[in-house]
């Protein structure tokens, strides 16, 4: 078993360390709350606490945790009265990207978002070439049925270029995510 | 420094525990769920991670980690299309709710999404007499500045009764805020 110490609790979402579109989109939902466009906020890690030790005069130390899986989607917020849900995910590969990076039960809860009229979607990224792209839930789900059905396992890049918005890399916010609501609330 | 296992992680929110208050609102929240009503849910305890053990063929363990403030409410969701935001505490008082059960951070998320036009609100109990009120973020954030002001530091069970709605005990679900919302929104 090899230990390590951590500085940044996002660096273990998911067990992924490294990643950089998670902070890219903490970056870009801080610009957002600051300059008043919207409140969207990242949840935090969920942890299966087994063990908590209580010294008599300090704070509580968890002796033993595990990572769970989220029951839900990673972001959700509000813009404009509108309620806002998504998963944000990066891949390494060049031409196509793997379903097996979201799990059913994010699908039912995107489901259930859209049926409430909530704005689900997520935010994907080919990590290699920085090209990021919003997919409305109701795509990602078509694939998503393909692959139950015994289809591919994976969307290609030419499939997202076709059913999903391309989200320009910016310097501040870094993902301004929002212009493309705007387009979809339109 | 006392040991302690634990089976559940709401046991731990907030260090409080034994409360009813929360389980009733989870309860609540997955009969909206399931039945199609809404989609809103608790957010998982904010920690913060310190040192993990990577064992070779396992899962990662937590061996310190601590419990860190929340920087916003515990529970959000979208109902109709509209995005719910609250903050849930109870006391054990008979004849005043303590303000020091809220934070400024927590003030001021609320803010921001009523600016957003979301719809946010704490409910409190009083958990002697398991009296439940919703109280709306305004008239919360009147009592929040009288107390800046040098005022109280807490609201009396009166003041509570003439500024916010009072949702009765139910079986399934067991505390039916929606109705209160439903109110709101007309
Ligand atoms: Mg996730
Ligand atoms: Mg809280």
């Amino acid at each position: 078993a090899k230990s390590s110490a951590v500085k940044k609790e996002k660096s273990y979402s998911h067990g992924k360390r490294g990643m950089t579109l998670e902070d890219d989109l903490n970056e870009t939902n801080d610009y957002y709350v600051h300059s008043g466009m919207a409140v969207i906020h990242k949840k935090p890690v969920p942890v299966q606490i087994v063990n908590v030790d209580y010294p008599k005069r300090s704070a509580a130390v968890i002796k033993e945790a595990y990572f769970k899986q989220a029951s839900t989607t990673d972001y959700n917020g509000v813009y404009k009265g509108h309620y806002v849900d998504f998963e944000a995910k990066e891949t390494r590969n060049r031409t196509s990207f793997p379903l097996q990076n979201f799990h059913q039960h994010q699908l039912d809860h995107m489901k259930q978002v859209t049926a409430q009229r909530g704005i689900a979607f997520v935010i994907i990224r080919f990590s290699l070439t920085e090209e990021i792209f919003l997919m409305p839930y109701v795509q990602l789900n078509n694939f998503w049925e393909r692959m139950l059905k015994g289809g591919r396992k994976s969307m290609t890049k030419k499939e997202i270029e076709e059913t999903s918005y391309s989200i320009p890399l910016g310097l501040h916010p870094r993902i301004d995510y929002l212009k493309i609501i705007d387009h979809l609330l339109k």
